[in-house]
């Protein structure tokens, strides 16, 4: 399990540079999106100064790890629709148009973090994703998030 | 207008580490909301590293800004209730029950960002607080955030 290629490194290089989960980006999180069965995971254990209040993980990362983690799904869902496999074409690259998440306990920080991702329902140009980050067996928030294929606006000649 | 302390600066010292906006988290965004007027106010200027594609802002920076200055919003309008000023008192500190944040437009980097926040209601316990995010003049995200009281379970003895 959790052997796929990861999504994000197959992005293409223009599209590498994000924050989150860019490969090229030497001072982001590079979260790393791979196929497990029909759901999609990425572990990452964030580092100590990630904290919101002493013993708890910032909010603000899981929602970066949840909006990542999302655009990576509906990326994935997309190849698996064109019948592609991870890593065999470049991975197309979606941006956020709706992040909503729902944070159920604080999370501990200091341990790996798992965030699960399941499309629930996509088109072409427009995924619904759900993901849920889960610490030690405990979800601890649950993401609803809106991808969609990035526009021509967003890419830069 | 945007001269009142910074709600952050109040934050009791255990509660001051805040990747997002704590004053003793030297590798934190160091967020400052501000009243101004029925609004509050903060502005933040993103690295250059926090992009999402080439020329545009990560949206987990987003988010994050909108998560802390939506605490620091509750926690202003908390103090207000009670009649005090931000800076005669400890700021209260809430956590974040929920948050959504919808991309409107892409945000271009390189130029300073404000986000305002408005509560649309409260209690005691929570409040549900409305952001806008502007970049020169133009909102590029709308943020709704439901802010409760830190629960003891958060608090480390």
């Amino acid at each position: 399990m959790n052997n796929s290629p990861a999504v994000q490194d197959f992005y293409p290089e223009d599209f590498s540079h994000c924050r989150g989960c860019g490969r090229l980006n030497p001072q982001g999180h590079q979260f790393k999106t791979r196929r497990d069965g029909d759901e999609t995971v990425t572990h990452y254990t964030p580092a100590p100064h990630e904290t919101a209040v002493p013993g708890f993980v910032y909010g603000g990362l899981i929602a970066a790890l949840v909006d990542c983690h999302a655009m990576a799904t509906a990326s994935a869902a997309a190849l698996e629709a064109s019948g592609v496999e991870i890593g065999e074409a470049p991975s197309p690259r979606f941006v956020t148009a709706s992040l909503k998440v729902d944070f159920m306990k604080p999370t501990p920080i200091g341990v790996v973090l798992e965030a699960r991702g399941r499309v629930r329902e996509r088109s072409d140009r427009k995924a619904i994703v759900e993901i849920t980050v889960t610490v030690e067996g405990v979800v601890t928030a649950r993401g609803e998030v809106v991808a969609v294929a990035m526009p021509a606006t967003m890419i830069r000649a």
